[in-house]
């Protein structure tokens, strides 16, 4: 029976079995330290001699479990016998047990299969497991149904500019952006209140901290609300959820990254302001007139709504016409219902309230330089019947960004794809 | 305040306001019956006349809740005020309401947004929502974290037959086959217990009731674990899971459908033969000498199951190796320690133990016929210390189709992508 680290505690004076990998090997000459690493933490192994391990490589251990007041955890294991289960080479591209700001970004992700075992960069996945497990909980709590859609497409709901070809057999598909048009035909199916956690796709050439080619996406759709203040309303509970589970279960990997989760009691907090006053506020903040909300404005917003409400998060809704897709619910003097989530000064959400009339649809469409034949599938959910509904996205990896205060986007994807990056 | 039609049963004597679809509508002359429908289910609205509604038609109405023996769910909804939120068109490419075997799949899945208004055919999703959750759920309790991985990939692990091209900028990528290689990496890396639900692809020109293009992956890989019987172990406790939740929340939607969920507690019969021993089942069962397991093999294996077992699944483990990609275990006798389940006649997992040194790995990739320099990325997992390990993947659509009877797997999937469909 194997033990893990984590249960060593209640193991002292027995036997035990443990079994990971070689962390580290510290040779005092007369005895030699190895610290195991396995899933839920380090053990510190003891030997009478260096053993003929090399780092990172798997090993098993039978032993006795002794307390030692400067062993972690107050226990260390006395090897009696080691068996390797797979040795690994000594040409390691850098030591995992290295702090990860020692290496460069590039070099990070070029050898991902080694870095991603070095237990930093490893908890930013366990955080992301968190908020992938809290999200979709909280929506089955209020009657969400998940759906999985298709990621190939005809064309784009928002216009063919960056999309992804597909060869497909002997035609061309592409990767969809987003299930916008997929979620919305769910409401309007009968389901009503969906969410989707799929991969999504821009070829966008950006090469910045907050952008990749394919992120995964949290989506939400919801039929039979009155306003977007019903979405704003919807997407606080959520992230109160999430940043709970996170206090309570990543408690070690937030503090691998000095990050500090938001208080979860002050996500009902969070300010809500017109893309008006959103300008306004930042004119005043930065002192100078602000006539687009720019990431510097975006940062300006969330450092005034830390002091505003204690959170680094801020609602910007009634967006000009023009800066949204077509299917936007249009709102007085050429603005939107449509909302963003800024946060810790970058973009996390994009929603709003979807046009559910038919004849308005296919006028907007036409305002928008869109030929309605092309969108006739799309058009067809509203032709019969569709209801008040509206919906947004969560950015997976630029929500866990930012909660951990990484310097790049990157950093929260396992494999991540960029202009130049298409493996591992 | 809306009520959902399937809290009317507690609002009888009250005012009450429903919102839904249209879904049938039965002027007797002095009395007209509406159906509304929503996501709860179906209530029955009474008109003094014919209202002007058009089937599929979103409305809102508010009238008082009365018995009525007659009525579905013995509550019916006297209407005084009815707006209408959305009209339907009247040239529906078939009714709604109608049963959906009286359309054709092709149809069906021509005018997939109307189709999936149809109460039957939503049914399918509902389970596929519970399969979903319980899987998550389940695996989650094993200590398993979810990962998310990237689909676009530089080449194939398993050759480069079978993969969709994309356009990525100035190179070209690959939709992914299965998540395989990082799966593995993600074991390797520390977290020993991953799982991943993710859409995967098959560029395979096959047009069956078994084949799609697209499909989700269900996908489960596990570190530290004896044999591929762990495996087999670990699928039978999820089967039973979901089995169980499908059960308890989707009485009505199986009924539909006429399905029968297999009993859970029967998860544990489901019997285990080696390939060999398939082959002599079916030998016997069929009354000729079987020489590979056929489709027809696959429905006399399961059929002998339910005989044997009660329950119409099987375990086929040691497959050959030449069956078998080169990451697999291999076995005595040029067998491996790979196994497949079929359920109700079609294989819906594939997995086994996986080669977990990286001299035996490499010395495999060449006898299948790769080259280790184009699976260095892969390779460097092993080289680096990797414990013993297997996983397998379970098709989403495949599961919901056989467990709901469905003639096809296109009619589990929402959009589903074949050959020549690559719309709605």
């Amino acid at each position: 029976m194997r033990t893990l680290a984590s249960e060593l505690g209640g193991r002292v004076g027995g036997e035990v079995t443990l079994a990971g990998w070689v962390h580290r090997v510290r040779d005092l000459g007369k005895v030699c330290f190895v610290v195991l690493r396995d899933r839920s933490g380090m053990a510190q192994l003891v030997f009478e001699a260096k053993p003929d391990v090399t780092p990172e490589s798997v090993i098993r251990v039978t032993g006795d479990a002794a307390a030692n007041e400067k062993a972690p955890g107050g226990v260390e294991v006395r090897v009696r016998s080691l068996e390797i289960l797979s040795p690994a080479a000594l040409d390691l591209p850098f030591p995992v047990n290295q702090d990860p700001g020692k290496t460069s970004l590039e070099s990070i992700l070029d050898n991902r299969m080694i870095s991603l075992r070095n237990p930093a960069i490893l908890s930013i996945f366990r955080v992301q497991n968190t908020i992938l497990k809290s999200f979709a909980a909280h929506m089955r709590r209020e009657g969400f149904t998940e759906i999985k859609t298709s990621k190939l497409i005809g064309t784009g709901t928002e216009g063919g500019t960056g999309l992804f070809a597909v060869e497909y057999f002997d035609t061309k598909v592409y990767l969809t952006q987003s299930p916008q048009l997929y979620k919305q035909t769910m409401v309007a199916s009968g389901l009503e209140r969906v969410f989707e956690i799929g991969t999504a796709y821009r070829a966008e050439k950006h090469d910045t901290p907050r952008h990749i080619n394919e992120f995964v996406s949290l989506d939400v759709e919801m039929g039979f609300i009155e306003s977007e203040q019903d979405l704003m309303d919807l997407e606080t509970r959520i992230l109160t959820d999430i940043f709970a589970a996170i206090r309570e279960e990543n408690v070690k990997d937030m503090e691998a990254w000095k990050a500090v989760t938001p208080d979860p009691m002050l996500c009902a907090k969070i300010p809500r302001v017109s893309h008006d006053d959103a300008k306004e506020i930042v004119s005043r903040e930065t002192g100078k007139k602000a006539y687009e909300i720019t990431p510097e404005g975006e940062r300006s917003l969330c450092d005034w709504a830390m002091k505003e409400a204690g959170i680094e998060a801020v609602f910007v809704y009634a967006y000009p016409r023009k800066s949204r897709p077509f299917y936007t619910c249009p709102a007085e003097n050429n603005r939107t219902k449509a909302f963003d989530l800024l946060f810790r000064g970058l973009e996390i959400t994009s929603g709003g309230m979807r046009i559910n009339r038919y004849d308005e649809l296919v006028e907007n469409a036409k305002a928008f330089g869109l030929e309605p034949s092309g969108l006739a599938d799309y058009l067809s959910v509203f032709k019969y019947g569709c209801p008040p509904h509206g919906g947004f996205a969560i950015g997976l990896e630029r929500l866990t960004q930012k909660l951990m205060g990484l310097a790049s986007v990157k950093e929260a994807s396992l494999f991540p794809r960029d202009r130049k990056r298409t493996r591992p």
